[in-house]
């Protein structure tokens, strides 16, 4: 078979392997999740578009879907109060909801405790202060935002725990598909944040669980 | 010759030819400016090193040279009381100061009033609020900042006025030689701030200056 | 709610929050520009593609929609003799008029007075100075180009207001979808253009409009 | 003065501002670390090259330089008993020494227990697995690494610890001066792999820093 | 006519011309491929979508498609007995499949010996090692990789054969298209990979299967 | 109106504007070649599609249309014994056949005598030479090519005339779209190759054509 | 011996090889040259510093440096009335000099009759119209400019002759090194613009020569 | 110590690991000669310059030092008789040669048979196939070219082996440091090129050791 699943991932790195949904077929991704789920791991699939999601679900009716995050869990019906940890997901506006909503969908499959602040993008200074009570004593904070990507610098100067930055595609032109948004966090003159990849969600709400739940 | 003045330019523009000292010798520099001080005009060359200053001081012993700004002006004493607008400087960072002086400079030259806020980088967000009162009645603002070129978007929540974004190339790796701190100025969520090239401090103080000035 | 409306940027910025409607669904739009009217603001929406536009004429009859700009307006039924200033927004192509429509319509939304000089390109170089009369005393000017983006340059220097320089992304091949125009506007030998995102016809517009209306 | 100390950083962010050195004077530089030292606050600073610390050890006799990191510290003498979690830094060459060094010195700066592996690059597949016990159960690791970048995501699998990957500008050509390591980076297929700016060892020394200790 | 058929690149490089799919018409296709075979010439064609395959296949009946290589080849149905050499391809993940499979039916196209290992990318670091016995003695290898592209330096740490990295366009964000793997792959630290283009597994497989066959 | 027809083209450059079909609607572009024939202009547009080109048919059916080039002429019926000069368009692959056309299309408008050399890259040395005798005495050369794009620095070794070549974005992955073969052209060995945008066969043919036609 | 000096060159190409200066020895140069002499055919090498020149002119009295234009000529002493043909070079501004005298340079070692217009950029634009009477007859024009690059495009307006436009590395920030000016003139909306490399002043005016003295 | 010399990698790869030299110390570098020696290892060190040569030859005496390679041999003394296979280095132009000459030196340290033809480029076509008996019945060939980068397709349509090759970084302005060549080379229309690094002469010459040795 071409697959070839790392069935020791939860041994070594405490997390079994996620599955990446683009360019796999719905058959593919079933088969991958009842592998997983046949070793008793908790299955996280990103990158699932509605359709296929669709297909999925008659070969593993079990599974929960949200169509904002395109992300697909199984099997991590944790009740609330097991939750670990406290990670806030940060996002600058509305247009971002969705890469912040694939960063929440991780969290939660990793049994982290998340709570959500939306569009408080630095033009409108005076948003993100007002809610400092909501993050300032996280674990962790994931911060997500298009164009010119400032906010995580901003949330960076407010508080004493790891940022993990995620910029976004959001935005048009000089954006360059993202990529502004990417130099500009790298270059964050505040200390604390760290970068993934344009639209990773996913990774910045696993690196925030990681430092979260452990 | 192979310098042609543009000797109508006032007329047409407001303001004479600056001189873009790159590249030129000390006896061009001081040859055009001649010209343009026998039609009355008051002179500015940008872009003149220190060893460069020193020997057009021995052909143009008036000229007044700033070594921050790297700038040269002649025959603009103006007094102070006579400085027409309102313009503040503001620079995210003390490596940013020779951009924002070249800035400085030419709103002088111009006439302008000007004054100057330094070093309120995002990552210390109190102390831009703090000196609120000094910029929120301004004509024009000129923005300096590096790195990822964060402080124009914040400052642009702030004000009413325009805001002439200049991105500097103070930082290293990914900044790319200033070319972050552009892109996150172009991708501004800010409504209100436009962009000048890299390191043009003479640009954002000239644009600034037409505006507080007409 | 995942939108937080800026409520308060009128009092500090001028002009209430714009909509950015590029991946905003009809309801949240016309849900925002409901509550943006309920607190007496005028409305502007950019972005907005003939279908969507269609969607919200049923939940906001009053709002006006122009198909070339793509913009919404709602409220600003301002009489012609009220209007401020004197902008003059210019286009280098007969392709570039969607962008030099959308500074227009910004322009109407914040009370500017504004007219247009179209297709004036470098190519025909006798047509800008035909139309000279029409632009020279204006109080800023949107000059709009894609292609090699020379023109700003050239009406740089006819002019003593500020330039607000809006590079679009017509053209192909190495026009790198408005790289080219973009990066010839930041280097202009024109002492008075400042630049915007490439196809930013609302920036150029707001820019103009604050330096006119001021 | 045109430095504008944010001495309130260490009540928000843990730890006070540190002091960039690149493009600041010895006398700038001594400047600032004396005022953090009046306030009882250990004094870091990053990029002082051999002939500025020099200078600075001067009129600061106290301080500790690293010529290999190229950084300064002062008052942070703290016994080697109350250092607190533990951190590993791993590079993949000898060249990347001096970014691995800057990394550690930040570590040390903040009171964190901090090992070193060296020279452990992909290129000889075994040399990484045979000094696994030295770092498979730290809170957090610093992956330094230039040409190709890949070390971070072959570290990667084998942890269940966050990882910091801090890309080098080692290597020429293609390398794009750090670029090509910084990008293989962002796309690393191991999940838990956050990236800083290219030669930035402070920075991923101060995040594994602040996941370690906190 | 348009084509002009290079008829006598088999006397000079040992394999006849092969037919680049993309942007020719099924009837072009069918008339080269008819051409090549009167002169006793196997045929190999890439790039052909399934659409075109089809209408390829009323031309030309005898024709071989792979529909998840895309290639198509007539007359090369070599004893398996005779095929020379020994050829092994990696790829790193599942999404990497096609690019592998372009490379694979290349090598059986020129009548090399071949075999595949599928999903053994850096991020399961112990999948790669179990599976040497299969590939440590082959005279060439096609490694395929996508995302940071480290698959290649890895395995030629374990072989004395030159490899041929494919870099794929695999992953989403900062891997440009698969620029991210290309410059991964050129960057190697191991001294025995060499890079052709990006998705190119036609290109790997054509040089790994000359140093087989000859 | 929103175009501003350059009508004193042909007095001042020898040929009338040429229409750039491109993001105009076949309405707009039937009115502007009405009106350069009315003033006795031969019309030459380019970047027609197949769709607008029926359209513009209905509204002028004198119209000649080219699909392959897709360019539409109207009025330029020259009879072949007065076609001026000598060019001739080499072309390095089937795929690059469109652009070719381009310029073919633009040197008929022209009166220009011109013949096609296709499909002789360079892959396949020995093709170019067999067909010197039918391009060494041309009075220019336009040489299209895509991918390495090495085609125009091979012919410059063989004539004594001006190319201009044109890089086509033909290829796939690093080819960037064309800008690879465009860098190889600009940076051609051979003294005698000007370059025009990716994919400009009309700018390619235009600048033959003035040559040969002067 | 390393250099294969192509003898034959005159015959197919009309003008022999010029000498690429950089990166080689004042005695390899000396070397070609004499080789080149003794056949009879006229010297031209380019890129050659003060330094080297010096040199050079201990083997080879008879040279004529040109320490503008960097460029060293030999044998080339033609009466001026057996010029041929005319080209005019054109400036934009007076730091764009030594390209255009590498253009003026190699335009004489042709026998092209050659006229030079300096410091007309369309920042003063009455100053192009002005000379028009000086190169609207020309044969074939070089336009020099380093910056936005707008000068080409504005000069292709005003004539019938083809424009060789050559972008240089005048400038700062965002002009990339002479890319934007590149960029530009490959997007210019005049027809009658080809590009040659940065700095490459040598072509521009080989090419204006082969048209010229044709 | 940071230095962790794989000493393994005879086994595995056939050869043992070469010091790449820059950025190490000449004492690191003759320490880990050192080493290799003491296991009877053949040495090759890269990119060392003349200055530390000179200091690594008092520690290490009998080392051999090529200027122009700048590479470093120990141990190699081969009789010629007994070198393997048959490769050809073939070089564009003169200022090529140093990248050739490290391909010629890592050859010569593999043991096997090796000669060059330079100064081929296609700017004098005739050139090559005058060579052509020289490199046609090669195992392997390395063929290293700057600028434009166009000579490995030429030759790979002449031969029956792999090509090697490898981009120069000779060349200015749109040369990007050697960009072009190398996208020039991946972009190949002929089969059996395959790309390293630019200036990576060990690298190609590894490669085709690698083929012709085994
Ligand atoms: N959205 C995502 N972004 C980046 N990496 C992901 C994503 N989803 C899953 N992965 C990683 O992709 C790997 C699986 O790739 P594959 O073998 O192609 O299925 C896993 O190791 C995950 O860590
Ligand atoms: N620092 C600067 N940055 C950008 N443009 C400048 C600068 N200083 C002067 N200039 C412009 O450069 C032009 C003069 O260029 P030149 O003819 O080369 O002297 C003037 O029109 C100024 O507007
Ligand atoms: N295919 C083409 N590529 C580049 N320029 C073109 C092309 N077709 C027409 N043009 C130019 O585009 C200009 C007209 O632009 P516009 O005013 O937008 O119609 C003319 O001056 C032509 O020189
Ligand atoms: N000139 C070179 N270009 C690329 N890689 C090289 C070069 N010289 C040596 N190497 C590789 O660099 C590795 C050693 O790196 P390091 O551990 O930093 O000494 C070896 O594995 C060699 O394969
Ligand atoms: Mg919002
Ligand atoms: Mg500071
Ligand atoms: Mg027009
Ligand atoms: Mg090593
Ligand atoms: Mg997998
Ligand atoms: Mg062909
Ligand atoms: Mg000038
Ligand atoms: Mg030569």
């Amino acid at each position: 078979a071409s697959a070839s699943i790392d069935l020791d991932r939860t041994r070594r790195c405490g997390f079994p392997e996620v599955i990446y949904g683009e360019g796999k077929t719905a058959e593919t991704i079933a088969q991958i999740a009842s592998e997983l789920r046949s070793r008793g791991e908790r299955v996280l699939a990103t990158r699932i578009d509605l359709a296929k999601a669709n297909e999925i679900s008659q070969l593993l009716p079990e599974m929960m879907y949200d169509s904002t995050a395109r992300t697909l869990r199984i099997g991590d019906d944790l009740p609330d109060a097991q939750a670990k940890g406290n990670v806030v997901v940060i996002s600058a506006g509305t247009s971002d909801l969705p890469v912040a909503e694939e960063a929440h969908q991780t969290l939660l499959w990793m049994g982290a405790r998340v709570s959500m602040v939306h569009d408080v993008g630095v033009a409108g200074p005076h948003r993100l202060p007002e809610r400092l009570a909501e993050f300032e004593n996280a674990d962790a904070l994931v911060v997500v935002a298009g164009m010119e990507g400032a906010l995580p610098s901003v949330v960076g100067g407010y508080v004493a725990c790891p940022i993990f930055a995620v910029p976004t595609s959001v935005g048009y032109g000089a954006n360059l598909g993202g990529i502004a948004a990417l130099l500009s966090m790298l270059n964050s003159c505040a200390s604390n944040v760290a970068v993934v990849n344009i639209d990773a969600g996913f990774k910045g709400g696993y690196l925030a669980g990681l430092v979260a739940t452990q």
